[in-house]
């Protein structure tokens, strides 16, 4: 089975089903089927991102737009965006040259139920509609909030981000990394994508810096705190449970937060980190960041 | 041998390598050697952008720029940027899932001198530096010019651009096309991202609409031109003067204009394309676009 949004309160529950869907419609118009002989790219694109998955960036950005009172019909596109480069993300580091993963989200991973040429081109073009989107007059925002958008999704996305986390974790499998290039590499490969969906909402909304700071940061320790019970799940979870295979870090050999810590320190680990993120919230009065508060909860309960 | 710009007349071979020492200079800029421990990310992406080629995209766009009086500085981040989503393609297109090429300008291809992981990663970090370089405000350009260049190359490189194209590609391996389906995959694969090169020197320059137009019909012409004197030369000539595997369509059973009209026809068909791509910049008086009219006759005659 595939995993999907659970063991969350039945209210962020909730939540989370409804800008899953409404999120899920809007990648579904972007990613329309096609009658092209090329049709097999279009239905690797649209397996690679419609495929389950829990839509936490895009539930993040759209948390975070609500903030600032933007409309949830503008703020879907750009949820759309950051998806798509979670989802080419997914794809590749899928690949046999990469993770070697058979599974994602409980079903074969995208070069499985396709093959590995039609993998690589739809995350291509997956990432790069991402660019499209943003930058794409059709979401009548400000060219000014369009090209940040795009800047920060680049910087997020490239070598100094997800690319260069997924080179550290690569390179990983070789060496063994301290505990301070272990966070770093998770700060590239999960914290930069999440922070840009906790910042592109704040952009939309033309939020001031420091309340836009307040959300990166919390961004970056609940990134961190999600990597800590990643890797507790690997040990402990079942592919079952997971939708994806476990253990692989072990065998791959790759230092994580649990191979260097033990899994209790890391548990504690991800309870702190979960606190300190929410402490970033506090910026925010009147309960208005609780459900983002929650979210954190989540992370650190769940149990896939 | 890595091919370089020869064979072209003495006025425009000087033009062409000056455009290339300047972008080049640009693009090692923007690549900066790392002592991060994911440096083989950073060398992997110099290797694929600065072992040599001809840098067309980059001189079809500063022409193109040098048009409307574009300051040159301006379009050489733009220039570099086309050819980081040139170099991407060709990194990707070379792997052993895709075309498995050994070779690319007479040297390993990206693959071959670092591993498959290292390749895939390379393609997707030039790929996404090429928005982070275009929406930059370092550019100091006007933030609509920005989010227009990255809106036209996004739709270039996308499912509809390069990605489709190569996908089609792909696909004729196990299908034979007509010449109609051959032009199509053409016109996505080489076509877009040429004809982006000559918009966006016409976007820096803020150009007319049938300026624009006809930069733009001038490419899609050339770059057709192009690839039919590409399925020559892959019939013609050798590997050392290509600096890549030759006769690799037929091995592939590729449907090529070749293949599918014959060596003369093929021939004929390409002088054809190149004068109608010069006509259309007959809209530029007083032999303003005569450089990129010779380029077209250059495309014609080369030999690698």
């Amino acid at each position: 089975m595939a995993p999907s949004p659970r063991d969350a309160a039945p209210g962020l529950q909730e939540q989370m089903n409804e800008i899953s869907e409404a999120v899920n419609k809007t990648i579904m118009r972007l990613l329309p089927e096609s009658d092209l002989p090329e049709a097999p790219l279009f239905e690797a694109m649209r397996y690679g991102t419609l495929n389950g998955g829990k839509r936490l960036r895009p539930f993040m950005l759209m948390q975070s737009a609500k903030l600032f009172g933007v409309d949830m019909a503008r703020a879907r596109r750009a949820a759309a965006a950051v998806e798509f480069v979670h989802a080419y993300s997914l794809v590749h580091d899928d690949l046999p040259a990469m993770d070697n993963a058979d599974l994602r989200r409980g079903k074969p991973s995208t070069h499985k139920a396709y093959d590995e040429a039609t993998a690589i081109l739809a995350g291509d073009a997956l990432l790069t509609l991402a660019f499209e989107v943003l930058s794409d007059v059709e979401t009548h925002e400000d060219p000014r909030v369009r090209v940040e958008l795009v800047n920060l999704l680049a910087k997020a996305s490239g070598p100094h981000g997800l690319c260069g986390g997924q080179m550290l974790d690569l390179i990983g499998e070789k060496q063994e990394f301290d505990l301070g290039t272990i966070s770093r590499l998770q700060r590239m490969k999960t914290g930069k994508l999440m922070a840009f969906a906790c910042e592109a909402g704040a952009v939309l909304g033309k939020a001031s810096e420091p309340m836009r700071k307040a959300l990166c940061n919390y961004a970056y320790d609940l990134g961190l705190a999600f990597q800590v019970t990643d890797d507790i799940l690997d040990v402990e979870s079942s592919p079952e449970a997971m939708g994806k295979d476990t253990g692989k870090d072990a065998q791959a050999g790759k230092s994580t937060f649990v191979s260097t810590m033990g899994k209790d320190q890391a548990r504690a680990r991800a309870q702190m980190l979960v606190e300190q993120s929410k402490r970033h919230l506090h910026i925010f009065d009147n309960g208005r960041a609780d459900t983002l508060k929650e979210l954190a909860d989540y992370v650190l309960q769940r149990r896939a």
